[in-house]
């Protein structure tokens, strides 16, 4: 049986690391460790509505992490705002689902950090469809065997 | 000839109003007065690449503005997370462009504002599109009239 928040995230860096380790993981409960228990945690998806609050974050992450193909989460392009007690990470996700052959377009990714009495927490994730970088490589379509 | 920041932002209220203010006005050295100095100042438009640095965003909001159509902002859903340094803001942008009878699709919003020695001013402005909320109203094919 697990804890409630367990985890403690003595910097932003911690529980953004912990943040993508449990979506690659696919852990849920992970997941949502790092998050805030505020109730005015936001989320927002790349092309999504704005979500507020654990519950409807909870629930949008469980559906994306309950359909079982495992994700690979290449981070880049990290840029840091830091405050006493609160920090933004600005950065890109490049992500690979299981089973296909090339990365999703890039995402961008503002996510904000609080500080607690246990550690640094999850407040913001607003993430949203990036255009391809100019010159990216462009498969042909892949060629059937039969 | 205009004095470089004169102007001055006791609150990330003050800094956001004149943000908008700027946009409705197309005044872009308004609009810049509010974004900080800091060469990392992050700036994403709905679709768009992240923009780092006063030039690019400079660049990026004088394309904008330079179309001369006047645009009025009207913000909804505000939630705010305040820090001492920092403090984030999530809206919603409902964006009437003159001579279009309906208001875009909704743009949310997440702005940062930062506390220096001017008073607050914005690092961050992540925006992207949002769904149509369920239930809009959507007006049939405008009629030709020939």
């Amino acid at each position: 049986m697990r804890a409630v928040k367990k985890a403690s995230f003595p910097t932003p860096e911690d529980a953004e690391a912990a943040f993508y380790e449990a979506i690659e993981r696919g852990d849920i409960d992970a997941l949502m460790e790092v998050w805030s228990d505020d109730d005015e945690i936001l989320c927002v998806h790349p092309g999504g509505e704005r979500l507020t609050g654990v519950e409807q974050v909870r629930e949008s992450w469980a559906q994306i992490l309950r359909s079982g193909r495992a994700l690979k989460v290449h981070l880049a392009d990290q840029v840091v705002v830091q405050g006493m007690m609160l920090s933004i990470h600005s950065l890109h996700e490049n992500i690979l689902v299981q089973g296909e052959s090339r990365a999703r377009a890039p995402v961008v990714v503002t996510n904000v950090y609080q500080r607690g009495t246990t550690g640094w927490r999850m407040v913001v994730h607003h993430a949203s469809p990036a255009p391809q970088p100019a010159g990216a490589h462009v498969d042909p379509p892949a060629k059937t065997l039969h």
